[in-house]
């Protein structure tokens, strides 16, 4: 469209989060799994809400909240993603844009209203997440703008989008006009059910198509069919350009070809919320990742985005990303 | 309507919050006076919205908020305020109804939409708020349910409610009828310029028909016409059963006829967003007041609660305040 160049787009599910405090009691009752995301139905979602405490509406999404981390730190950056033209799409656009991050992709007219995503967070800070898709669903090919993607270095996709159908299809699409333009495509795995719902899907589309993949522990675990995180860093070394496993409080591991850097992560006086964690891990490390710096520096940039939206409610950062990052990385 | 009893019921305008941060210098472009409350239509919301950082949306309104902190301290609260059955009215009703506090005001089917407040929080954690009325101005005088009054020992008025015509009208018959019913009524100012908006309005009521006044000092110099506190407060004493007025760190001064206390405020690590601190030091008097606790306690419980809410965004509690209030006023 225009003759802008993006550090990055993303592409993802377009969300508005409503985050809720729970005990560990309501997850019990409400069977669900804690630190996971859950799919759930219109109507499920309703009735979920109706129990939940109050709550706070906050743009969400994973790729999103990367691509708003990714801006915060001075990177351009792009998203794709389909909201329905009612309230809650309009509250996601206006929330998106205000990051600095361009968001052309047309709302859905009819059919399902934007997708949200109630999150439950108990004491400890693990949030626990629900979402209706909604208009998520009508992404498709036709809505992945080939010409964002060739002016982007890196084209940034959520594993989530192998949820809804049609969003399959874009993200092979995404991928082959971004390499086909000698671009460069990252994965992140998104949660360990995502992966075991697609294990197959994931790993022929990683073999051959992906460049950078980011995964936490359990999802390493779970795409590489392992039983402990070592075997499952064994298993992915050598297998991309670059894979970086996030292990909370533990830091991450960054592995390429032949050589391995370990990441400690920023100490943070209270997590308040671990919403958004991966998502800004990744927002840091791309950010530094597209100016060139080197692969360690690149890990310390997303620890210390991932340890400011831990210690806030939301997956937005709140503080300002860019200055943290001067004074912790001089 | 049913055999409840309450301590209070809060009368006020149902908003839904709209917080971002925002710089010094945006305030100044737009005109806007720090720390003041303006009305907007409908037009300049969209603008202003437009123009706004990223945003989350919580409910607020200030009778609201104090309702949802009384019931936070275990008080029996109720509310009503008018809502649109739209989306952000369902955001409303589940989250006054998920803090423990009856509302069973039914939502306008037609009309504006619910009303939303956009509030900008400086870097010094003050905030300025610019309000769309929109469904709240249909509030009227046949949504004042007077058994729910009847069975409340405060009827809680927010000033705000003189700036919905019709909602003055339901205001005096709530007095009334609360008053007919040997109940207390109690005023918050709500805000230095709705006074001077509505002076000799607030005057002429405050003069027979209140009991309990809460006001800033802002509030109160605007209400008495003085030129400082000192003026203020001599002009206030002996008026009513009871005034606080609420000085920010300074604390707050509880007079009432033939006496007058200071209260310390509570100090707090870091101020990241004053919203609601007036709506939840109500919250704490009235929870004090509503057992029987001497007035010092009540504005101690005021002053406690009012720490919390100040100490993150939004004007809605997140801290276990009941436990809070255990362990500071054992």
């Amino acid at each position: 469209m225009s003759a802008k160049s993006y550090d990055v787009c993303g592409i993802g599910d377009a969300i508005v989060d409503v985050l809720a405090q729970a005990k560990e009691t309501f997850l019990a009752e409400q069977n669900l799994a804690k630190g996971t995301m859950s799919l759930i139905d219109g109507h499920r979602a309703e009735e979920l809400y109706r129990l939940m405490e109050p709550g706070r509406e906050v743009s969400g999404g994973s790729a999103a909240n990367s691509m708003a981390g990714l801006a915060a730190l001075e990177g351009r950056a792009a998203f794709i993603g389909k909201v329905r033209n009612d309230r809650l799409g309009g509250i996601f656009a206006h929330d998106i844009r205000a990051a600095g991050v361009d968001f052309t992709t047309p709302p859905a007219e009819s059919g399902p209203p934007t997708a949200r995503c109630l999150i439950l967070v108990t004491p400890d800070g693990e949030r626990t997440m629900n979402t209706f898709l909604g208009a998520c669903t009508g992404l498709g090919p036709e809505d992945v703008d080939g010409e964002t993607l060739q002016a982007s270095k890196v084209t940034y996709l959520e594993g989530y989008l192998f949820d809804p159908p049609a969003a399959k299809e874009a993200f092979h699409k995404a991928a082959e006009l971004a390499h086909a333009a000698g671009r460069k495509v990252a994965l992140t795995l998104s949660d360990p059910f995502c992966v075991e719902r697609h294990r197959a899907d994931f790993r022929s589309l990683i073999e051959g198509h992906i460049d950078l993949l980011f995964a936490n522990e359990a999802e390493a675990i779970a795409l590489t069919g392992t039983g402990d995180l070592a075997s499952a860093l064994a298993t992915l070394e050598g297998k991309l350009d670059i894979t970086v496993v996030t292990r909370s409080a533990e830091g991450a591991v960054i592995l390429v070809r032949g050589a391995r850097h370990e990441v400690a992560a920023f100490p943070v006086p209270r997590v308040v919320d671990t919403t958004g964690a991966g998502d800004l891990f990744a927002a840091g490390f791309l950010a530094g990742y597209t100016r060139g710096k080197p692969l360690p520096d690149c890990g310390r940039l997303g620890a210390l985005a991932a340890s400011e939206i831990i210690s806030h409610f939301g997956a937005r950062p709140e503080a300002d990303l860019t200055a943290l990052a001067r004074r912790a990385l001089p």
